[in-house]
């Protein structure tokens, strides 16, 4: 068994499961990406305007699910999770694109990021080309 | 404290950091990806062909490393880690755009894979647009 340790928490508007959008909207709030004291020095170099992928540990997610339905929708053929962008997985991670809009001591403010409020933040890197999502 | 399970592991001729090609290059390896039984079903739909985003745990890395030259380059900036693909980081969590080339049983042959032997697999996703990687 690997542990992680969470690097930063999301303070979003996101309350609940149900205000989520699902995964094709771009709907999803901007948040404030909160960085913990021991890991700000990871974060030099990161700026404005910054092309940044978040990991996020998905902590309301189910983690028994293997199979799902894509979209929540009963209709499309049921599917492994590994197949879907299901939260509900075995280890639920998430991965977001998004772009540095502020940067306020040891938070900053991003783009478009669809997870509730309090979720831990695992990783960040770069998008080494904003146009691949590499 | 968060624990993961891993669900797979990779089997790669890659047996050492100093094998491994840095970053950029396209040069890494094919790699068979084997899935442990109890989540196999979890893999229903992916098939050959299939765009996915592989995410490992780099279970070589250094987690105590906040800063770094990018590219191992001592002429480079320091950097904090989050701003560079270094595997060394607080949660050595790698992202891996792959190609699902073969299927046998409990196990996929993927393209251009740069990761170790018996690198532990975490989560597996699809590549809802190959162009963009998402």
């Amino acid at each position: 068994v690997h542990a992680f340790i969470p690097i930063g928490i999301v303070h979003s508007t996101l309350q609940s499961l149900e205000q989520c959008p699902l995964q094709e909207s771009e709907e999803a709030p901007e948040a404030w990406v909160e960085i913990f004291p021991e890991f700000i020095a990871a974060c030099k170099e990161i700026h404005h305007g910054a092309h940044l992928i978040l990991l996020t540990w998905l902590h309301q997610a189910d983690r028994r699910v293997l199979v799902t339905h894509p979209r929540n929708d009963p209709t499309t053929p049921l599917t492994g999770v590994f197949m879907t962008r299901s939260p509900d997985r075995p280890n639920p991670i998430g991965i977001h694109i998004v772009t540095v809009l502020d940067i306020q001591n040891n938070r900053f403010l991003v783009s478009n990021l669809e997870v509730l409020n309090e979720t831990p933040i695992l990783d960040i890197k770069p998008v080494i080309h904003p146009l691949l999502n590499l």
